[in-house]
């Protein structure tokens, strides 16, 4: 396989898609200020120079990364999701001095707010409190009207939509997956039930090891367009063909493993069963409904299959709107846009004993239940949460919503996990004073 | 080249970008209905079944060219071009039964407007009568919401927008090509002025024969991602590095011969003198000027070079505004947009001599000016035009801005020109009655 070893690498800090692969190591990496957009220059000249180019070679790149998170339909092919007709909903402003703010850390030491922001290469953070924006800031280039990679959080929004069509019984969790995509029948979902797909909880042979080519990962990278084909490559060329080849690995239903293969087979089941596209799906069922200021577009593969575990792209604000929808038990100004029964469901959370099976420590107590991140601390928090740091937190007790999007040089969640549950706290504390 | 006689065919038939280089044959074509959206069914089943898939392979034959112009962006890089923020313009409505009104065709047959709709593979067609639709009509899954490509109606964006930095100073019309990217020097624009670029008057070597892949276009289409390269291509791969291979071939401004490469290159002064993309040029200077409903998209190379002859998509309804605007004299709803004089200067036209050498005997007596067609008819109409049947006609004296996207099989709008003209007199004769 004509894969270097420097893009294997670089594959594996700028775009590993599971959180559990990830070390828990600190190595050194750049001031944050050094990589801005600004100081990097990417793209911004005609043509582009040299190291300022990005393109199929080093997109994948840190810190290449910090430019491409907010340009992703300018290198892949992607869909619309379009918002609707009408103005943008109203987004109240009650701004508060968050960014002075400073709490204590996971080392012990005092930080700010804006110290976090700064340290962690957050692009965006929006903080609601009852639905009001209490602070909201960008850097890296990006602007309110920004889409921005999402990753996983994808996984949240295909795994609530599912859901949304169990509750109406569109989709039955107790079913094998084979009764909505036979396709699957030789793969690992043969046997498989549909709720261990929405809870991860299928036994499933993919391997995610950076600096092994024969891993899964690389073809599911390649066939799905997050990675370009090297030359001579001739595994799957598209999502679907893909999962075809994926093999059974232990007993389904025993424990939780994330893993992103699932979510792009919940997305099969949801095309199937509603004969719609992930992005009319996205549009007529959320991005219409809540008002949203910008369309937002997902990553598409070389057949046009949505990647639906990773392809989201969206601006802060608005997932800001869709975070706030949750907090409030699926409405929003007045419009239902989910069950209160289907929300309820997934605040509840999944077994927190098949958890453990993730090996994630840096997520302690959390369950994983409909592909979203369940703290089970006493807020009734939950959360949604993609690589590179990308994050929807919503804190119903603090009635908090806070969108973090970032391009962080480390995928995992790992080594910035314990820092941020600080941050979660400080400013769940900061907004009931 | 990996290239096979029947893709040739098919990227003669559906991607050709001069209007000069197609016969003036009538070939048997298929019936409209028969290869509508709904009739063809593609893309809408997961994963697309068989002769339903689209993808690389075939995205420029016909009739997946039917889907393809509704769906560009989920197939290549694009860039975005951002409407405001603020709500859409008003498009006030009188409609009117344009659809039954019966003219004589160029064969002097009678036939309705909805005959000649349906029979030119129209896709959409919006009418505005002193700024109000007085038609507006969608086919073939196209929504007033759904972006087309628009083919090479680009240039004459290309060429507006430079016309108007002509008329800030900021470009010299009698400047040498070189002033601004001297990258050009030993290429055809070097000793070019930017008047010849603007009126495509210089002179370059670039054929366009679709059964001789030694003719400069194949590395256009390939560097450009207007067509995918086939396995082995060693050539250019992107739009600037192609245009600097390109040589002189006759003498600068003696003739007016319609080369798409002269449009690339006027894209390249404009980023050069700006500083800015075409994306963004666009959406500030013209998509938040008009109020425009929508973002519109521009493709891009893989480098990230926004395809200024060929790639922008955008709604019918916005390139109406954009027509009205035009109408105006460069102003809308109380905004300034460009400047008269920009506008007067475009509607006088350009040498109607020079126009011969086109060898476009279809559009008689026409001229070509700043990326525009001048009809030099009693009307003073002005038009944009771009392969497969895409259109903007502008007719001052009459009030009247027709609005035309399609996806004709037939790529030059030599066979249906002579059709259109007659379209065009009737719809003027009907709205002043």
């Amino acid at each position: 396989m004509n894969v270097s070893a420097s893009f294997l690498i670089a594959a594996a800090a700028a775009l590993a898609l599971s959180g559990a692969s990830q070390a828990q190591t600190a190595p050194q990496l750049p001031p944050p200020a050094s990589v801005s957009a600004d100081a990097l220059g990417y793209m911004n000249t005609f043509p582009p120079a040299g190291d300022k180019l990005i393109d199929n070679s080093n997109r994948t790149r840190f810190p290449q990364t910090r430019w491409v998170l907010q340009h992703t339909r300018e290198l892949v092919p992607t869909r619309n999701i379009r918002r609707g007709a009408a103005s943008a909903s109203a987004l109240p402003r009650a701004e508060r001095d968050l960014g002075a703010m400073v709490f204590e850390d996971d080392k012990g030491q005092k930080i700010s707010v804006d110290q976090w922001f700064d340290s962690t290469y957050t692009d965006a953070l929006v903080v609601l409190h009852k639905g009001r924006i209490v602070y909201e800031r960008y850097t890296n280039g990006m602007k309110p009207e920004t889409p921005h990679l999402l990753f996983s959080i994808t996984k949240s929004f295909t795994g609530l939509l599912a859901a949304q069509l169990v509750a109406e019984g569109r989709i039955d969790r107790e079913a094998l997956v084979t009764t909505y995509v036979p396709e699957l029948a030789e793969s690992a979902w043969g046997d498989m039930k549909v709720k261990d797909v929405m809870d991860m909880t299928g036994a499933v042979r993919y391997r995610e090891v950076y600096t092994d080519p024969t891993t899964e990962v690389f073809p599911y990278l390649y066939s799905s367009n997050l990675l370009p084909s090297p030359s001579g490559y001739t595994g799957p060329k598209n999502i679907y063909d893909f999962l075809r080849t994926l093999k059974k690995e232990g007993e389904h239903g025993t424990g939780f493993v994330y893993r992103t293969v699932h979510s792009e087979v919940l997305g099969w089941i949801l095309s199937r069963v509603t004969g719609k596209h992930f992005a009319d799906l996205m549009s007529e069922r959320i991005w219409t409904k809540l008002g949203m200021e910008e369309d937002a577009y997902v990553m598409v593969d070389p057949v046009g299959t949505p990647l639906q575990g990773a392809g989201l792209n969206a601006t802060a604000r608005d997932l800001a709107r869709f975070g706030e929808m949750l907090r409030r038990g699926g409405e929003l100004n007045g419009q239902r846009v989910f069950d209160r029964a289907v929300i309820d469901d997934l605040r509840r959370g999944g077994d927190r004993e098949k958890f453990k099976a993730s090996g994630m420590t840096f997520r302690p107590g959390y369950s994983y239940h409909n592909q979203w991140w369940i703290l089970h601390n006493a807020d009734g928090a939950f959360e949604a949460s993609g690589v590179n740091g990308q994050m929807l937190h919503i804190n119903p007790a603090a009635e908090l919503v806070i969108v973090k999007l970032s391009s962080h040089p480390i995928a995992s969640a790992g080594p910035t996990h314990p820092l941020t549950l600080r941050a979660w706290s400080a400013l769940a504390e900061a907004v009931r004073r």
